[in-house]
């Protein structure tokens, strides 16, 4: 993990007796050795408190608010269930304004405005096909080698079944699965752990301005790909879609930057693109694309990173992903149906294809038997989450070790085959050979010639097959005892399955015991009906696999669009949107989504859409940090050094030289704002050495150009391998043409929400707290804002704030 | 039209030496003579202008900039078709933090959220049923009396036919439809010009902030449901699809404010809906609610507006749009399948239903014809636009009364029908009975018995079932030399009818000239490639439908996803949304899309996505109006008053009472900023006569609720009616209550796109401009922004600088 990370915490490692530089005279560092003592006390506490006394500086006039009320946030104990990662740093969303920038800007003509905006679409063209390659690599490998493993395993289980040796074919399953489970669990525990699970949690944090580590480097891709491909292999109950919308995350971010660090090889083109606000809007095409691919849903691609992904959003951006997506979906679609052997031809539509679906109508009788399934779904998905959120618990609690982690995916697996072997052995579901099509390797077991087991039909194949069977088989093709028996041990297993150290998406394994359920929803319909024609059995399996995964991820818009496009089939839109609606309303009475909750185990500071309710009352003043440390204009590079090193603070205020205040008993007032330098700058400029011997700053020296700032991005320079000569260190550094002049503030008395509101509209990651005469007096950052929670439930909120811990990604 | 617009011209009715108020030595009023004299040579120019030499506040200590580069804004003459209009006011799209608001926000128990959340949702269902419903009236309307008419009319045709006296169905025709015209043309023009076209132009301009008179009234509702059926059943090239996104945004802030003011009817309920925040979040679901409701496309219907529509989003809105949409599409569903007598059925999917297109799939070797349609689309949009630009000056300069307005409709409908008739009597082109299936009034004219005219079965119809026609016909039923025929008279017609005086939609007229022209390209292959299967004149007439509505509305997901959900055809959809992206691009390139070109020409100052491009080096302070008018925190009634009267701003900056800065001879700054209060804040003040007699304010006196603010809104109190004693004139109103304490401010040297990004990511009416002692410098507003542009064209940028006209809305 990275060292640099940024954190809150003021001072942390500052120590009130020692380790202060000779420069304090300087005034750079100025802190207050009352924080300290209470930060001693506590580590994680540095705020001023809540409806605490925070003293008011004396030069602001903050006027009288009588009875101003503020809620009480609950400070939560420093619990690992319930801290915010400190170590997570923020990205750039805001364009840096600094004199360097607007000069080289400045340059710029028109025509190389329109040849950005052309290398745009076709930097997203070249996303959307490879996110779509990687898609059919995964897909072609899946298919195949399953075809090969079922095929082996039909043919002993054919013979032991007379021979009585059906230990055999088990202990062979056994085997390839848990060798398939091995290389999936080692690859992403020992590879790159940032590559478990689906990684759409990861993404939605990246996408809300949270800069997880190594999330888009070729290695992770790699790991993923591989990874999810392997566990689908291993028989484990995961799908391969989620994880495509993080493929085409990572595609996009290592596309759009020209250069791959994983391989440090730098193409030398797209420069202007290396900047976290340009790559986001990639990584949001990149994972639209994912889904399409998935899916084989264009549209749906664009409303899922739309409704579950993004944080930001404007039109002209609408247009670029949609066309990543479309182009993404055609790609899958010409490569897919040529290795079917139809050159030319767009017969394939994703990954999961779910068959087309006839026209089925439905009358409004029926949308009661909807909205209850969205009932029923909402239920299961809540249920299913708490399980999946206590299982990540027990994992996060006594699960810890790599090797740990690579056992418990075997024993899972195991747990898997042996269960799917006894329903096999012991569930005698016998059906004539002829009752279902597209079955591929039909085990008769104790069956009579002639009759295949329809439970081993179920398990014989991967979870799509299994799903579109339950959507499309004959009425009576399914035993309800069988279908209910494979619900239960599906949805149990999933839940065990998710969170495991693989590469795993929850889509397929939702869909799949959904439509089980809803299966047996239509068979009850059906035969109490007597078989009219509107109660289909699949038709009901597509309705429940729809409500129990919108209860799970607690989707809606896209999922509808999503399912529409892979079943081919509009009529049963309305249906499937009420369905999702009520499952995800239903749900949300409970708990989140998986999804948020996953981000929120990890600790990710995501910011939420709107601020907690009812904090009007509560002022910038109340949850910003302080002391501040500041820099002057032009200043010591000793002092800038003492400062990088004995703070992790990622950006620093500066100060007019002049207004700069001196340490004083209780300070609460720093200086007359100047503008705002990232550490990520100061350390560039110092590996650059751009000194100056005068304290007033030097004109005549060239300063370090832009493309100097960008070539470092996003991999900045680190301390080791720089040295100072004690020269060096005397001389000056002068941060006027590098610090952005214009950054972000909040007058001291603004509200949390006004606050919030700033931060989360414009996408920032540092917000300084000024007083009334335009003086620093502190600051607001991500965390700041992520640790105020309020959480509704039965009628009551309770608003809670979060201590800061130093936990690490775990999804 | 209000005459308490807001506008940008400060002072602008101020006069140096008179009517200044007795009060002036209290300086509430600052003003700067120098201006006055620059302001009385061309009164549209106050700002300082960009380049030129603004002085810096003495107190400013604005950091060198060596070689600040700015972009020269050529500053346009002040001619009508590039002026903003200063008509507009904006919208308060911030939330008011002032005290009174947080005293009675901090009584808000979590139960009544939870119950605000709750109604929200019923609102939202209630928006989705009432557009449905009137979606409903509006379409059973046109389809019954268009049989009546079209009846009566073929009777007299048939018979003159034979008795050679057809100049009487000539004249029955031309009567009938000029009625319509009539009807629909004097309830526009007299009755509420703010209903005239689709509306979707000022809908867009609603959610972008622009308080548009009148837009939502429901007077304005009516007369746009009524209008658009006569325009209909007028026989004029219009559809009836568009008005219903203006309907659908009418009927969502009716039903959310529980009151109507054209019936001065207040029920008493929703009073915590009344801003406009919330107001805007029902709209954009009731706009969507339109879409749904028009097209049958409920997925449709959230991605225009999503796409075209809304300029703010988030999360929790998707859902609640999503849910007034599917309403909507399932309330319209039902009835229609009522009264179409399959009650209980869900069959009628929207007003235009398109019928279903079998699975056409196409292969690869067919996308570069998709693509070629596609530019063709884009060319023919772009020139459409052109023209209907063109007109639309024509008509400003030379119909602005309201008879000649109403005299052109009368005109545009007789060309209409005679064109139509022409075409009818002069083109033989007869096609045997059974050669179309669905033709409710074939004509026989000079055909053969057993025949009917082909041209006069496009012309004897409603637009809608034409289209289908073109979409579904077999191949041989229409004569390509008519077709082409009718493409060019009916897109110059509809060309020329866009802009009239009635309610009027361009979705129809566009997608039928597509469809003409898309048929004749499919004519075309089946002909090369001798009737090959995929050569369907039909799929080719969709795709060339597609491409004209692209080219001419620049819309691409949320078309693609209303032709699919249309039409019900998936496997057509990839083709579709290449051809409309294409058509967007290519149209792009020569000029704007019909929405944004009449936005432009009606001077709405609308606020883009982004700021112009490389203007960094353009400041706050270059673009900011200056001098400001402010107020003191205590404040007395008489200067109040005065600078009510003498000014036309919204919005007063609050300053501290000791630090306000007396009038000198080239003031800068206007006092430390305490807070900002608006004009229809402190004319409610006045009209409850909150005053007191010190003026150091009383904290006795209780002060006037939210409760009261609410009450007035939106219309707040005029002068009329309000008389105030000489006593009532010196006593003194206390601000600090009321006013905003934390506006929004920018620092004098922040860049243009700084500024812009803040303006309108939050959605700002006011942005202070502050130097670098919190001191109050300059102002902008959304005029201020709207008014820089910049035209990229041909590899050069065109940057101008719109200047303020006092021209109304016309569109």
């Amino acid at each position: 993990m990275d060292t640099e990370t940024e954190t809150l915490m003021n001072g942390q490692r500052l120590k009130p007796n020692q380790g202060l530089p000779s420069n304090s005279a300087d005034g750079a560092i100025i802190y207050d050795s009352s924080h300290f003592q209470l930060r001693s006390r506590d580590r994680h506490v540095s705020y001023g408190s809540i409806n605490g006394a925070v003293p008011l500086p004396e030069n602001n006039r903050e006027p009288e608010m009588p009875g101003r009320q503020s809620v009480t946030f609950r400070r939560l104990p420093p619990e690992m269930l319930t801290t915010l990662s400190s170590q997570f740093e923020s990205l750039d969303y805001e364009p840096w304004e600094s004199r360097v920038f607007k000069e080289e800007y400045s340059k710029k003509t028109p025509s190389s405005l329109t040849k950005q905006g052309v290398t745009r679409w076709i930097v997203v063209f070249f996303i959307g096909v490879c996110t779509a390659l990687i898609a059919c690599a995964i897909d072609i490998c899946v298919v195949e080698i399953t075809k090969l493993k079922y095929g082996f395993l039909k043919k002993y289980i054919d013979k032991c079944v007379t021979e009585n040796c059906l230990y055999i074919p088990y202990l062979q399953w056994l085997g390839i699965s848990c060798g398939f489970a091995l290389i999936a669990s080692l690859l992403v525990t020992y590879g790159e752990p940032v590559a478990a699970g689906s990684g759409i949690p990861l993404v939605k944090c990246y996408l809300n301005g949270i800069n997880v580590h190594r999330l888009h480097r070729l290695k992770t891709l790699f790991v993923k790909a591989a990874g999810v491909t392997c566990s689908v292999l291993g028989g484990l109950a995961v799908g391969k879609e989620g994880p495509m919308v993080h493929s085409g995350a990572a595609v996009a971010a290592g596309l759009s930057q020209g250069k791959t660090t994983s391989l440090g090889f730098d193409f030398g083109i797209l420069k202007e693109f290396r900047c976290d606000q340009e790559k986001r809007d990639f990584v949001t095409g990149g994972a639209a694309a994912g889904v399409a691919a998935a899916f084989g849903a264009p549209v749906g691609g664009v409303l899922f990173s739309l409704e579950e992904g993004s944080s930001f959003w404007n039109q002209n951006m609408t247009w670029r992903i949609f066309f990543c997506s479309m182009v993404s979906a055609f790609t899958l679609n010409v490569v897919l149906s040529a290795y079917h052997g139809q050159i030319g031809q767009l017969a394939y539509d994703g990954l999961l294809n779910f068959g087309k679906f006839p026209d089925i109508p439905f009358t409004l009788l029926e949308l009661p038997i909807f909205i209850g399934m969205g009932i029923i779904g909402g239920l299961i998905g809540a249920l299913f989450n708490q399980m999946n959120y206590h299982i990540s618990v027990f994992r996060r609690r006594f699960i810890f070790s790599r090797w740990a982690k690579v056992l418990e995916v075997i024993v899972v697996c195991c747990v898997t085959v042996t269960a799917g072997f006894v329903m096999i052995y012991c569930v005698n579901d016998c059906k004539p050979l002829g009752a279902k099509d597209d079955i591929d390797f039909p085990i008769q077991m104790f069956c009579e010639d002639g009759q295949f087991n329809a439970v081993a039909a179920m398990w014989f194949q991967t979870p799509e097959a299994s799903v579109r069977a339950l959507f499309h088989d004959q009425p009576g093709t399914h035993n309800p005892l069988s279908v209910g028996l494979f619900f239960i041990t599906y949805v149990f297993l999933a839940c065990w399955t998710y969170g495991l150290s693989i590469s795993s998406g929850i889509f397929i394994p939702a869909l799949l015991s959904g439509a089980a359920w809803g299966r047996l929803v239509g068979l009850g319909l059906y035969r109490l009906t007597e078989g009219a024609a509107w109660a289909d059995p699949g038709k009901y399996a597509l309705i429940g696999a729809a409500s129990q995964l919108g209860g799970i991820a607690r989707v809606t818009l896209s999922l509808a669009v999503i399912l529409i496009e892979t079943t081919g089939n509009l009529s049963l839109g309305l249906g499937l949107m009420l369905t999702l609606l009520t499952a995800k309303l239903v749900g949300d009475c409970f708990n989140a989504g998986i999804y948020d909750m996953n981000v929120q185990l990890a600790g990710l500071p995501m910011l939420p859409w709107s601020s907690p309710p009812l904090c009007h009352g509560t002022q910038a003043r109340d949850i910003m940090s302080k002391p501040v440390v500041v820099l002057k204009e032009v200043e010591r590079v000793s002092t800038i050094l003492s400062v990088l090193e004995e703070t992790r603070h990622q950006g620093f205020p500066v100060i007019f030289e002049d207004r700069f205040a001196g340490p004083q008993g209780k300070q609460t007032s720093f200086g007359m704002l100047r503008g705002l330098i990232l550490r990520s700058q100061l350390k560039i400029l110092l590996k650059e050495k751009a000194f100056c011997s005068s304290p007033t700053g030097s004109a005549s020296q060239p300063p370090v150009s832009l493309e100097t700032f960008r070539m470092y991005y996003p991999r900045y320079p680190t301390f080791q391998g720089m040295h100072f000569t004690e020269e060096e260190r005397s001389s000056y550094l002068d941060l006027r043409p590098y610090l952005n002049p214009t950054p972000y503030t909040v007058p001291l008395h603004a509200s949390l929400p006004r606050t919030f509101q700033l931060f989360r509209a414009l996408g920032l990651r540092h917000l300084i707290v000024t007083d009334d005469n335009n003086e620093v007096v502190g600051m607001i950052t991500r965390k700041t804002l992520a640790r105020y929670r309020a959480r509704i439930c039965c009628g009551t909120i309770d608003f809670v704030e979060l201590p800061l811990g130093g936990h690490g990604v775990q999804l």
